[in-house]
């Protein structure tokens, strides 16, 4: 009695969490530090004023503060911008419910988030992958335009590569795509630039981001999306309606509002980040230039799944990832100092 | 490019949640009291352990003590029985999304809770809305074989009448129905008898809880299901990975664990239910006997929409509600004894 389409698909499949034993979690891109301490105060505060009245439905406070934090790429940004949801993952099974109905077709670029997949399987419509360049660019094969084609996704930073498409690129794909382009950078605060000016230049352009690696938040599920109004009303019908809880509403909105934490924060992950790709390098790996807070190694000998169990076998989780016509490498997530010495210390 | 069964909808309204000012909010069924102290204790523990990890995929720590808590009416009962959600509107969804596609059938009662409609709606399907008889129960139509007839919901106790079906009715539409039956089982706690037993005779049926009412943790967005482990499979593929947040998964623990506050919170809305009922009887109005934290109540002469209003303008919040066929009427959640008597004394 299953629906077909959710009866023949494979879940998907999160990284590992252990929940107990002493491991050096280097696999889900999590952020080594703590969030801001404001965060933690803004959850006191809100658990103690008591959690037995729904919270607000479109997460006010938070969409206030984060309009006049993102003003600076996006001048013309209000809260009407804006749609909150329970993590990214939420946003990104909104926005392809809005747009990706039975049979249509939702394109991304190869290797990639695999969770895109899932959410085009989930709505029983078809994908349309699309290799990366050697170079890690996208040609025009991505823009085509093709049969009820509905969507695209384009992780920018990408994962696992760590890679970008430069604004301009991620323009001239939104301009040429016959269909809307979600832009996901759940990675961007780690990179040199941001697509969200596209927002105000082209209705088509939806920015997806999270409040789970670089605001330390993974374990509050927050994060949102910046389109313009007319297509976040529709948006909000797609949405449970108190999708967001009472908490994580408080602590979002605390973190975003300390941008100072922030700075700070992303500082550290890139050193760290510099350091790792130059130790990887010394160690005969292949790196590609990651804007994200991890590095993506490849080898030309060594054998990285087997690499990978060594690790696990000595409590470091790393991300073995093996991507049909591409070397398969390990994905590492920038650690604290001492957890990277632990891992190449390993290697 | 919105697809089109979003953009002719429209969305669900949740209850009015105002911000700020003295309200006494009676509209939308939440716990008057606040949640056990042990919640408000579990959440700043989980937030000063950090949050930087992502949380369990499966809530673990909660499915473990619920299974033990409800062995009491299940005995078979394992935590793989169980899935968690963002709130039960997070299960109602994902129930929608494994058995309804696109032009299938979602059926259900009405008056009832109207989200089913946009369950539904958002998935291209059609429904099949059955009304109640005058006796608050449903007749065989309720169970007809009917083309694409997907999924049946029932709300127990219902919303907005309070009403219930028994155990042997419930079962007794499972057992007919030609597609899995979801038991809404939001108001429970509030009620004389569950359904939970029947998931251990019927694979069709599936039980949905909340803790947002009788654990008076509206704000916090927690709610489960509880089906046979192979249901539970499905379902799982069709969730968001992390779609509960560690203070949630902690705090709902803790919640679960207190039930000698759950019994005695419980008799507390029991006893302001029954002086309730009786002094809106009083006042001339029509009430049905409710199993619920709400009264419903209709009148033969009195303008409701009109007494809504002057109840509003009082600072007092009500729900009206009119449904197409059946006379209008206004729900009044169980508040405080002060609460109650103001809102008693504005009548």
């Amino acid at each position: 009695m299953i629906r077909p389409a959710i009866q023949s698909m494979t879940g998907y499949q999160p990284g590992e969490q252990p929940r107990r034993g002493k491991v050096i979690k280097l696999n889900t891109n999590e952020n080594p530090y703590p969030p801001s301490p404001r965060v933690v105060e803004a959850i006191r505060q809100a658990a103690e004023a008591g959690l037995q009245k729904y919270p607000d439905p479109m997460a006010g406070a938070f969409r206030l503060r984060a309009a006049e934090v993102l003003a600076d790429d996006l001048p013309q940004i209000t809260p009407e911008w804006i749609l909150c949801g329970n993590g990214s993952d939420d946003i990104l099974t909104i926005l392809t419910r809005t747009f990706v109905g039975e049979g249509d077709l939702l394109r991304y670029p190869k290797p990639s988030y695999v969770l895109y997949k899932t959410l085009a399987d989930i709505q029983g419509a078809q994908v349309d992958v699309v290799d990366f360049q050697a170079d890690w660019q996208l040609g025009e094969r991505f823009t085509a335009a093709t049969d009820r084609l509905r969507l695209a996704f384009v992780a920018n930073p990408n994962s696992p590569s760590g890679t970008v498409l430069s604004v301009a690129e991620v323009a001239k794909l939104a301009d040429s795509l016959p269909c809307p382009l979600v832009v996901d950078e759940a990675y961007v605060d780690f990179a040199e630039a941001n697509c969200l000016s596209l927002v105000g230049e082209n209705p088509s352009v939806i920015v997806t981001r999270t409040l789970s690696k670089s605001y330390a938040l993974a374990g509050l599920r927050f994060g949102y999306c910046v389109a313009q109004p007319q297509v976040i009303e529709q948006l909000v019908k797609v949405k449970d309606s108190y999708n967001c809880d009472a908490l994580s509403i408080a602590a979002a909105t605390a973190a975003i509002d300390d941008q100072a934490w922030l700075k700070q924060n992303c500082e550290k992950v890139l050193a760290t980040r510099a350091r790792m790709a130059d130790a990887f390098k010394d160690k005969g790996f292949v790196i590609t230039d990651s804007q994200a807070n991890f590095v993506w190694c490849t080898h030309e000998s060594r054998d990285l799944k087997q690499l990978y169990e060594d690790l696990k076998s000595a409590g470091i989780l790393v991300r073995y990832m093996s991507y049909d016509g591409w070397p398969e490498g390990i994905r590492v997530s920038v650690g604290t100092d001492d957890q990277v010495d632990a891992c190449l210390a390993m290697l």
